[in-house]
């Protein structure tokens, strides 16, 4: 019963289907509707080698929200490794400690040497270029909350991923776990060079989706139902790139954009950090406060995905609703203060 | 209700009142008398993009006091802001996480910025050269509650503010905090070059209050009611100004200045850190023992006042007394060695 | 009934003991079986001025155990301290916050000084050279509850520490909690100038043990009931040292050693961290899964220890059983993947 998460290369739809479940679940504590105390007592360590405050923070307030309590470790360096300590002996130790673990590091493949020497849960929380497990599953949590509010079938979506595909941990996993579902239709669209891996493509057309590759944002691609923006890094272009790459249309994704290409049920994400400096190849700014922009559902929905899997993994998915209270305090009416949604 | 504390510009007589009510009945919790939960299953984000351990670790215990679960970051750098995140997104996503921010930033305004991406409550721990409103309000606490134990009456009181009046933030709040409040004296004694901003001069005076300012620990002063020392950075001096401060008086408050200028009933007050090296000009050691010395009643008031600024943005400020609990263990009769208040 | 734990030198075998029996109650605690919320409310201030994530994490949790908040703070320099401020008052301003201390500095004597100006319990989380006071107790503590588990007599035990004799904090901790019990042999093997200082030696033939001091790990010893093994760091050997040191046999214990001069039912121990790279002269990994390969027990034993100590000064050591409650989650079977005992 007890597992880890470590890759989404091991998840089974019926695996994710269940998760989402218990997330869905979750929501009345993540909107601070109710509060649990199912983890009372449990200690979460919370472990990052490099440096994720947004990513740290998710996971912490969500082990919170469960009633447990979070130790943090931040830094590129643990003291003790630095001294030839083993991630296996680093492991046993902390495992000692507490009840579950989080883990970012900066090498591929470190939190399953990690995990290898627990049986405490462990979950990836970002492993250099490796997985980042949790982040593919709150993406596809959100594209079927946003479909379900919008009343949209997920089979035979279209959707389109821009930006750095090829470097892109985010866009690689989440290709992976679509890879579980219905047919559906994918346009990839990135400057040259950039491009998704051949693999990954092959992985999703074996799959049994259309898949189709583009180089500008300005070619004709009928109704687009998500947009899947990321960053292009400048420091990825080589000399020979940036030539190609100055003659093609610019990869910001904005208002104009959406005027050309999408619907007023249009989905449009991005995994964040975005670039809100002009002239950044990332995710406009000009489109704040429109509804399609789902960048901050997106992030909220973190919480009841890190709440599923810490549950799913601790054994308390099918304990904590008996545990619910009221919350004690007021919480806003919303959140953010440009988060509205079109009236159903 | 739900708002921020960013700035003591914006706040009334009557909010100020209303929250040293609350404050005061903190006081059993803070004393350790007894404990609340109200707030189970809160999160704070408590950001400090700047370093300051003793404001971080007040905020924390604060709100661990009431029952939350607090979610420290510290660091100069916001990885993502790094890569050209704004505020404002860094603010929404944030606000997904946790129920209350606190936020200490180097750069002024900023903690502005980020409160109006939120309608999750932001209060200012510190914005660089501009508001620190939770120090000036415990400030104001502190010297209400010495000379209610005092029994002496505020309206008319008589406050010496000396050391860097220029750019010392604390002063500058309380100066604007006081200003709320019945006409009293207040003399303002820094060296050439660090007077007290005209506009806020300007400020106190309008108010009501006599102003004077003087050059030199030693003049006349008749009673001083109120000592608030604060410390002279050394890199504050310009090379004019250095050969003219060496030749007045220094600005360390001590024991002989105390003798000379205060009475028995005198508080003796500093925002803290202070210079405690030989030399320095700030509040001197050997005042260390003597009861007028409130600078360690004032730190103790930082809880208090924090819980009750987190307890009224929280809309719990009425609900805290039905929850209380006696205390579990046992702590200490008192908490420093050498706090002892005179014999009433 | 509030005091602080500072050293082992103030320790009396009475306490020890007492400590012990606080530390076996609190075993159900520990391995997952039971929660208790016996210092809701409380805060604990985790500070660390050095480094060391093991030791932060173990107090950390035994702390968050037994119910209470923790506010850590690590890095090297306390930026008040940098400004000139005292141990004094950063000591008597922390107090103010939080209910315990744990403090680990880098130089000898500051935890000292810190308690020196609070009534609040402070705990020497290791300060420098000087003291690791937790540290030998859960040392101790290991080697009592494996001799309980072995069925064997701690009177007249043969105990081999090895390794960095001279500059070893643990060891010399050891050696001096050793001395309140029953006469010992102890061996102690260590390289030519890393040898224990001769004060420790003659303070533990004083108490009634009997001690021999080898260079080489290929001696005869008879049985050995406890193996201790440290690390030698390349920095510490000179140039002359180091010649001698590289004739001699190497110090690193490992199958073959245990092989020649243990028993199936030696104990080994260490405090951690090793150094697992190939040539270390260290503990060995090829002793991973050998059940006498007691190191990951005895961090184990930390939370129990701490969860004592803490228990102890803060007047709660008859309390917190009355307060048990059921674990909410599931907990793994087993720890570790190779943490296989004997069967008995």
């Amino acid at each position: 019963m007890n597992a880890h998460l470590l890759s989404v290369d091991t998840l089974s739809r019926d695996y994710v289907e269940r998760l989402f479940d218990v997330a869905h679940r979750m929501e009345p504590i993540a909107q601070r509707r109710a509060i649990t105390r199912v983890l009372e007592g449990a200690v979460l360590g919370n472990l990052f080698f490099e440096a994720s405050t947004r990513t740290r923070m998710s996971f912490h307030a969500a082990f919170s929200r469960l009633g447990g309590s979070v130790c943090d470790t931040t830094g590129f360096t643990f003291s003790s490794m630095a001294k030839g300590e083993s991630l296996y002996d680093t492991s046993r130790v902390i495992s000692g400690y507490v009840d579950a673990i989080v883990m970012r590091h900066p090498d591929a493949g470190s939190v399953t040497e990690f995990a290898a020497a627990t049986h405490v849960p462990v979950i990836n929380g970002g492993d250099g270029p490796g997985e980042h497990p949790s982040q593919a599953l709150l993406d596809l949590y959100t594209i079927r909350k946003e479909f379900e509010r919008l009343g949209k079938a997920f089979a035979g979506a279209h959707l389109l991923l821009t930006g750095d595909l090829r470097y892109g941990r985010t866009v690689h996993s989440l290709i992976k776990l679509l890879s579980l579902y219905e047919p559906l239709r994918l346009t990839l669209v990135s400057p040259p060079g950039l491009e998704m891996p051949a693999e990954l493509i092959d992985h999703a057309e074996n799959a049994g989706h259309r898949v189709a590759q583009r180089d500008s944002l300005n070619a004709d691609y009928g109704d687009v139902d998500v947009v899947y923006a990321t960053r292009i890094q400048k420091e990825r272009f080589t000399q020979e790139m940036e030539e190609g790459f100055s003659l093609s249309q610019d990869f910001s994704v904005d208002r104009a954009f959406l005027d050309r290409h999408c619907s007023p049920h249009t989905v449009v994400m991005h995994p964040l950090p975005r670039d809100s400096r002009p002239g950044a190849n990332d995710l406009n700014v000009d489109l704040n406060g429109d509804p399609r922009l789902a960048i901050f559902r997106q992030t909220d929905n973190g919480i009841p995905v890190r709440m599923a899997i810490f549950a799913t993994l601790m054994g308390v998915d099918h304990l904590f609703e008996r545990d619910l209270r009221r919350v004690g305090w007021q919480p806003p009416h919303q959140v953010g203060v440009d988060d509205a949604l079109p009236t159903p």
